[in-house]
């Protein structure tokens, strides 16, 4: 049996759940791949607790589920959490080869951590899209094989270079295989020349009410109402979060890109930023008739409006945009996410992977998956 | 730059665009991955071509390519094919840590030297359906993980199980990620509880023409003159390889059955089983009417005929079904094929994936993604 040590950071949602999942397949991930999966340390943002050795015993990681869900502090938790500066601190304090580091945050706080983690030839797995929306450099240290691992040597004195132990599936479609399919096209040398998606469920369920026909202001205000979108449903509406998404895969292709070249078109305009979320939503029937006009044009070319990323000749464009009924994009309604990778070899229908891209219990499980992969990966 | 060691079996067009991949990628897994590719054999049903060390070099790989393209026998090779009694022979003399062995043939040959190739910890992708639908204890022990790998050690002294260097993503939707998806979901800890999917380029032109209303009798023979099914297009319409595949996927669940447990409805009755091929086209006509009643009877509950494999409730079925028209089955037309994951999390809407599922160009790339993926796997 293998004894594989985790630090998790970050416990909202996913990481509660994810802790849960550990617990709950114990067996499961003994029989099938001879693993044990040992908690050594979980941090919220101030403090983390840590127990070394074979890792925090399931009573006590219950409690740590329930402490969090009761919108505590791992402050007080029995273990006593401790004070913590930052990942990097942590990481060099507790970090031992063989660790797994999963970033479950939604910050940049974590690079230092993750770069320091890869250094070592630690694994990583990461659902934070900020270290890899970040600048290119870090980016590229942080993912891209062929770095040299750490200055260390390979068996034959040289340098060499490694696919490095560092897995980011549920930044893009959580539990979807949307990553790990976009590397295997890579490996093969397949020549991706389009890739078109759509990755937000909140923008999906506009684009399905507009079709239907329902004014854009009585949209977004059902889904607020719902709970559907973000506090600030500006949040979703901007294109941001489908804007790291993209640019995430465009830099999975091996193109170099900053987010301040993704071009990204809201669903509302620029002078509407500064309002209050009220003002916000009472403000957007002024927009309603601009999107009927939208829809109707689509519908009369024989298309269908959706809010999509698309990632072609050297061009990262994220917003809304008129695709053909008949694609597999065309298709989609409802809250789905969907991608289409047009290839060499996929032409001319695309490989399409389909299915909820977010949600904690997807975005748990994918990530649960990347850590099972990752301990068959060799490190050093 | 790791060396890594191909033995690879069977040199159809398959084994020719995975060579010639191999060639024209050299760059590409280098920078990318830290990896030199070294093919150490070929082999054909009777003979092999070696270089052992760094490998053939790739002057005497194009000649393989084009040997066997020009339907000569690796006899002829200026490295002087030698005559193997079977691949366990082969890998014996040849093998050595770190080797790949890499099985495009559609034989239940190879199973003794896979078995051996395991026992010995060496890594295996196989394209070939014929190994994982053989008896279910060849299954486990070419596949299985928690199989203690040939009697080693792991470092702290005692016997260990691990996931075995194994992949066999091509046997399933050619390179669409089917396999490792399943084994994301599995790994993930959800419970999948229904699969359903048109593994059949061929078949799905046959239930496409059917729903435009087209006889059955000249879309089967118009698939035939154009060369779109297997000589003799009862291998396509027999539902046999589909229920290959099905059963692939039902154990891939943890499921074990046999292949005499899949039940499997054909296109066509069992008294032409005896015919000669065009007998048998010429008895077709005699199926059309039966064939648009059914579809008929389809289109009249709104729903829509699929040859499907459905996997579910400890059942795995092969055969034609109708299908609900506004599911990703439903929405299918034409040769991709499509699989539906049902699961805990992808409820009520699946986890869909959608793509060419065959052809020389997607199978070789998925092979060499899975050979690409394995250089990354600890072995020992």
């Amino acid at each position: 049996m293998r004894e594989v040590p985790l630090i998790i950071v970050g416990i909202g949602g996913v990481g509660r759940m994810l802790l849960a999942q550990i617990i709950s397949k114990r067996r499961l991930h003994a029989e099938r791949y001879g693993v044990t999966l040992g908690v050594i340390a979980v941090c919220d943002s101030r403090s983390a607790v840590l127990e070394l050795g074979q890792g925090i015993n399931d009573a006590n990681l219950e409690d740590v589920i329930e402490l969090k869900a009761a919108g505590g502090s791992l402050d007080e938790h029995a273990l006593g959490g401790r004070e913590y500066a930052g990942l990097a601190e942590l990481v060099t304090a507790v970090g031992r080869p063989g660790v797994i580091v999963v970033d479950l945050t939604a910050t940049e706080h974590t690079i230092p951590g993750l770069l320091y983690s890869v250094e070592q030839g630690y694994r990583i797995v990461m659902a934070n899209k900020r270290p890899l929306t970040a600048t290119q450099e870090v980016y590229d240290r942080l993912t891209r094989a062929g770095v040299t691992v750490g200055g260390r040597q390979g068996e034959d004195g040289t340098d060499y270079k490694q696919l490095l132990p560092v897995r980011w599936e549920t930044t893009v479609g959580a539990g979807l295989p949307v990553i790990s399919t976009q590397q295997r096209l890579v490996a093969s040398g397949d020549q991706v020349h389009r890739i078109a998606g759509a990755f937000s469920g909140t923008l999906g369920y506009v684009m399905a009410g507009l079709e239907e026909g329902r004014a854009f202001s009585a949209i977004v205000r059902e889904a607020y109402d719902q709970g559907y979108t973000e506090p600030d449903p500006r949040d979703d509406l901007s294109g941001a979060d489908v804007a790291r998404k993209a640019l995430i895969l465009a830099r999975g292709l091996g193109w170099s890109l900053e987010m301040s070249k993704v071009d990204v078109t809201p669903l509302y305009p620029a002078e509407l930023d500064n309002l209050s979320v009220e003002e916000f939503l009472d403000a957007l029937p002024a927009l309603d008739s601009a999107w009927a006009e939208q829809v109707q044009a689509a519908q009369n070319e024989g298309a269908a409006l959706r809010y999509v990323a698309r990632i072609e000749d050297g061009q990262c464009v994220v917003g809304p945009a008129a695709v053909a009924k008949s694609s597999p994009l065309g298709n989609l309604s409802g809250t789905d996410n969907l991608i289409e990778f047009h290839s060499r070899w996929y032409s001319p229908t695309p490989l399409v992977i389909q299915g909820r891209g977010a949600g904690i219990e997807v975005t748990a499980a994918g990530v649960l998956s990347d850590i099972i992969e990752l301990t068959t990966i060799r490190y050093r």
